[in-house]
């Protein structure tokens, strides 16, 4: 395998240093003992900060992700009398789990993949794989939302993509279709052109945080919207009621965890160093993959 | 004036390149005829090609605040019967467009101030002023859109802040004004010590991010249910009225305008070359404000 790590070895997240010096990363590509403490008084106080900076965020992230999950399933399962696919409002019930689940938690964690330090030294093609399986589950679980409530208005002759809600999440997962198979095309074909790649980069890393960002403000569009839908008569939203807590709990999570996954998104220093910007030695794809 | 380019002449965004070499910024700062053409045959692609297209952006940015608040004024002074301030839903009116139009726009084009390339060469003071004006008059501005709402509700018996809108957008102003109070106290105030700036900066640019991306979600939430809430009867939101359909665009402008101030913000080639992640060398308090 060459190594591609073409920033300085004294800069902290370059390809040598984490993999050569760093304690926390175990692959050690030359043979030597990284643990002779000799070496081990080099790593400068700053690194070990940054990557267990990283690891806290990564660990908050994985965390919050599990934390909407189960409040929206205890929401739709305990509150909302739970799951069925026969046009009531049970079906209803699999949207916003669907949603939270595929295209909020499950994108998200597809989409930080990459900054995981322990997947940088070694072969990429199979984390490309691993990044690619996570978005289809993500995108094939979202579409299955938008069955789940397409089919229930139907059924009840309700028109569908009339709210801003519904704008704001079709607009999302149009964008991540998309962003799916130019990705699938551009990125993992091995007939795609590095000039192509090169190009589709940036767009594809932009893009990703945007749909997380439409996906954010349609999740807490869409809870806000049901909860008063479903909070009237003796038991109203604005008495603040368990369900009403509960749901305005998920909402919180939701933001959260879309700021701490564009948190992890957007920090340089946790970004593949092949893939930080102002590095102007592009992988070809052979490299790439290697 | 000392210079604090700290990065490599060659490098597009660093000072000395930025200032002595490029025709968009009109500014020279050691009298040199700028515009000779031998001067102008030395500038690489990229760079012309990476500052006309903040400048697009910057332009589109402040095309879609505008449009965003030209959006907000006219639905509720057209369509929701205009303005007043005595506790009727006419007071309610001015909710969206303070919020809108201070916590949301107001908001980023003060958060993009030091991304503009001509503000780089010149004494940082006037733009660190112009900077915090602009975040006070958004402050204000929000606040008094929480007065609108609180003393509508207070006045109709409604209680305060118990859907998740409103928990998404208090918290996005508790934070902005905690941010506010602690950015004028650190960075503006002379006796702020330098250590006490180094670890402010990182922190007051992540939760500037941050605060923008709840102000979004708010947005579209409180957007999303007011629509509802006043479409029903004959025209209910559903039929997709004219309403309806201002409305939800005014939410699609409010997602653009996130996604491209968030755009500019994080986009490490645009930001002030003294102030980018990697740059060790940083500028003590009387430098900053030369």
């Amino acid at each position: 395998m060459e190594r591609n790590g073409t920033q300085s070895p004294d800069c902290p997240g370059s390809f040598p240093y984490v993999f050569e010096r760093f304690p926390l990363v175990s692959l050690s590509t030359d043979g030597e003992n990284e643990t002779s403490p000799q070496k081990n008084k080099t790593i400068p106080t700053g690194c070990m900060r940054s990557t267990v900076t990283f690891y806290l965020c990564y660990l908050l992230c994985l965390a919050l992700g599990l934390a909407c999950v189960v409040c929206v399933c205890l929401w739709n399962s305990r509150w909302r009398g739970g799951f069925a696919w026969d046009g009531s409002r049970l079906q209803f019930n699999w949207h916003p789990v669907l949603m939270v689940t595929g295209l909020l938690v499950l994108y998200g964690y597809g989409a930080v993949v990459y900054r995981v330090p322990l997947t940088w030294g070694q072969n990429k093609l199979p984390w490309k794989l691993l990044h690619a399986a996570l978005m289809l589950g993500s995108l094939i679980m979202s579409i299955l939302g938008l069955c789940a409530v397409f089919d229930f208005h139907n059924t009840n002759n309700t028109p569908n993509l009339y709210s801003l809600h519904s704008w704001i999440g079709i607009t999302a997962i149009i964008l991540f279709t998309l962003q799916w198979g130019v990705g699938f095309a551009g990125f993992l074909l091995p007939c795609s052109p590095v000039l192509l790649r090169k190009l589709l980069k940036p767009i594809h890393v932009w893009l990703g945080g945007s749909i997380l960002l439409l996906t954010t403000a349609a999740c807490i569009s869409g809870i806000n919207e049901k909860l008063f839908f479903v909070l009237k008569g003796n038991v109203t939203y604005s008495s603040i009621p368990a369900e009403g807590v509960l749901g305005n709990s998920l909402g919180a999570l939701v933001v959260a965890f879309g700021l701490v996954v564009l948190k992890i998104l957007s920090t340089i220093q946790w970004q593949r160093p092949d893939s930080r910007p102002g590095d102007i030695a592009y992988t070809p794809l052979q490299d790439e993959n290697d």
